[in-house]
């Protein structure tokens, strides 16, 4: 269910010289909308990162967003800014949109160029001109064009209601591999994820609300420890609800609807995680600060000896005391409490004996909550990662072949 | 070949609770031996490594080290540290070596206390007295029982000639996984190393060359990027060489085969790491400062997409970039040069073409050598790493079971 005034579409492109799937995304406005953005802090940063942190600082509003899967257009230097900025403009062309007023995200295979052949691609415009809309058919059609190793469509929606009427929000989302976030505003993101809402709110408050989002959201998740140089998330608000401009209440309520929308996209990656098992949320009570709390969660999200543990379903929570005590957060061991579900393991520090054969059990379900209480402050911090399978070897080993 | 007045030797121990394979070894001098330590910066350190922290403090002349495998002693309070203590307390006595006199290392299973049943550990004792040798197989009896998921024993030797005469080192390792070490000196490693020569040399000396020598060895290696709660380097040199103490071009020579010794050591532990099937030596060139070098290098060094592509034998070099893009290292890609062996694939940050069918022959060796050229700086770096295969998760995931 698009918000008021949106289309999309996805077809084949060849773009990436791949024919075996839909590939070319276009996410569309039939009005400017105010747009925020963040982008990775990998200092490498894709072409279409480049063409779209620069577009952002040179205007506030855009008609829309064309994103490809296949290839990523990263470490490609001029020509592949340049292609970028060519299939932005071919798109603004053909939508009859101005110049300048498109964005653009790539995710797939980094150091490979587009495969642009002009006559054939002007076919696939054609194509994709015919292929937009508002169906469920259209939504569903650009988000699996977007995907790479994704093993399922990542999409929400939210409805706020507010006095004057009804607010949609609706995102989507992309990314299994490559995945540990760490976004940045406007800087500094292959997780991939677009948001479109037709609130009426501010460039300015748009861009506080996706930073906090953001903060909560993708930038606590973990897949590999491996950051992308083309994760991008892209907010387009084009203010076609029938509602006032959002302040007060209504931006809190509209604020908590979009964090929970964040959130479970978020979520949705870490589930599609390349050959994950299982759904982990590592939750940190009690930290001296929420800085901490996040190096403690993020090392522990990241350990490849905890990953394979609970792809085990093996209680061997050692490897979580091995984890927290290398991610250079000072705390007391002495004051420790770890849980895995229901089930105290550690206390103050001291082993707690634990039936094998219960927590086995529980480790065995496809979701796992691991607790970790420092009783050493106030912070709080949650943060979501997957386990670590055969697959993922399998999947990444042989990635381009 | 050991040292001038050097004794080693292992049995089997139950200290484990564990009676499949020899789990105790003790390395002993028959004199005070000038001793240095290096000890890991995992802020949650094991039992056994606050004992010898402590013991370090207190004196500079040990007479060895007894060291366990199997149970880590880490995680177990105060009891683990009164187990320790235990220990060497009783070496001591049956050894009739003085009070405080031995050092003590563990490497297993975390949160699990020794098994000491006094009638049967007096037993193992007696059964250690009568095992300890110069020989070569009390040499690999001690070797073998501080192994774990290791698969070969790694031990080296070095003979030093000066005008006076010959000086030998000899040292042994383990490790397999939990890899990645962060050594300190002597505050903040589970890979353990025991070095013993015969040299005479002052405690100062010992401990400069130790944390040198450790700087380009064991603290370049990862094997999965997991910090122990363990890790301990011990070197004893207890002067009974027939050469003068060591000063001038002798301390260079001598310094020079103690750092060839320890970097064929570490080596070992990453040919040996868990699951692998490829050593990989990663070469920074021409970074802006050592540090720099460091990060860039550990960085990809751990990158587990990097290290599942290259036991597929992939060349995908995009996430060679990627790792290094998000080191958090500021460089300019555009002068970043990288080579597979003998093969450039970037040039100035521009993709080169080469052949996909060569380069996949030589990621098909055993081991493969990745340069990444900065351009930027004078400082250069190698670090040591392995691919990450499906018998790392098979390994990892069922240790415990």
């Amino acid at each position: 269910m698009l918000p008021k005034g949106f289309k999309v579409g996805g077809i084949s492109s060849y773009l990436s010289n791949q024919n075996l799937k839909k590939d070319l995304a276009i996410f569309i406005s039939d009005t400017l909308a105010n747009t925020a953005g963040m982008f990775t802090r990998n200092i490498v940063k894709a072409a279409p990162v480049n063409v779209s942190i620069n577009r952002l600082k040179n205007r506030e509003k855009f008609f829309g967003i064309v994103a490809n899967s296949g290839c990523a257009n990263a470490c490609t230097g001029s020509k592949g800014e340049h292609d970028a900025e060519y299939v932005c403009s071919f798109i603004e062309k053909e939508f009859n949109l101005m110049n300048g007023s498109m964005l653009c995200a790539s995710t797939g295979v980094i150091g490979q160029y587009f495969n642009i052949v002009e006559n054939d691609f002007q076919k696939k415009i054609n194509l994709l001109k015919s292929n937009i809309g508002t169906s469920i058919k259209n939504e569903n059609d650009a988000v699996s064009a977007i995907m790479t190793t994704d093993t399922f469509i990542k999409k929400g929606y939210k409805k706020v209601k507010n006095k004057n009427g009804e607010i949609k929000i609706w995102g989507c989302a992309k990314g299994a591999g490559m995945i540990y976030p760490k976004l940045q505003t406007p800087l500094h993101a292959t997780m991939l994820s677009f948001v479109l809402t037709d609130a009426k709110i501010s460039n300015k408050d748009l861009q506080i609300i996706l930073k906090n989002s953001v903060d909560q959201s993708f930038n606590c998740i973990s897949v590999d420890g491996d950051t992308s140089t083309n994760d991008t998330v892209l907010v387009l608000a084009n203010g076609q609800s029938n509602t006032n401009q959002l302040t007060g209440n209504d931006l809190i309520n509209f604020t908590k609807s979009f964090n929970e929308l964040m959130i479970d996209l978020a979520k949705s990656i870490v589930k599609d995680g390349e050959g994950a098992t299982k759904f982990i949320e590592i939750e940190i009570k009690n930290a001296g600060t929420k800085k901490e709390a996040r190096f403690i969660s993020s090392t522990l999200a990241t350990s490849v000896l905890f990953k394979t543990s609970m792809f085990g379903a093996d209680a061997n929570w050692g490897r979580i005391i091995a984890a927290i005590g290398r991610s250079g957060v000072n705390f007391d061991l002495n004051k420790v409490d770890i849980y895995i579900d229901k089930y105290q393991i550690l206390k103050n520090g001291t082993i707690l004996s634990f039936s094998e054969k219960e927590i086995k059990k529980t480790l065995l379900k496809k979701e796992i909550n691991i607790i970790i209480d420092l009783k050493s402050g106030t912070a709080t911090y949650k943060y979501y990662t997957c386990d670590f399978s055969y697959d993922y070897i399998k999947i990444n080993g042989y990635y381009r072949s």
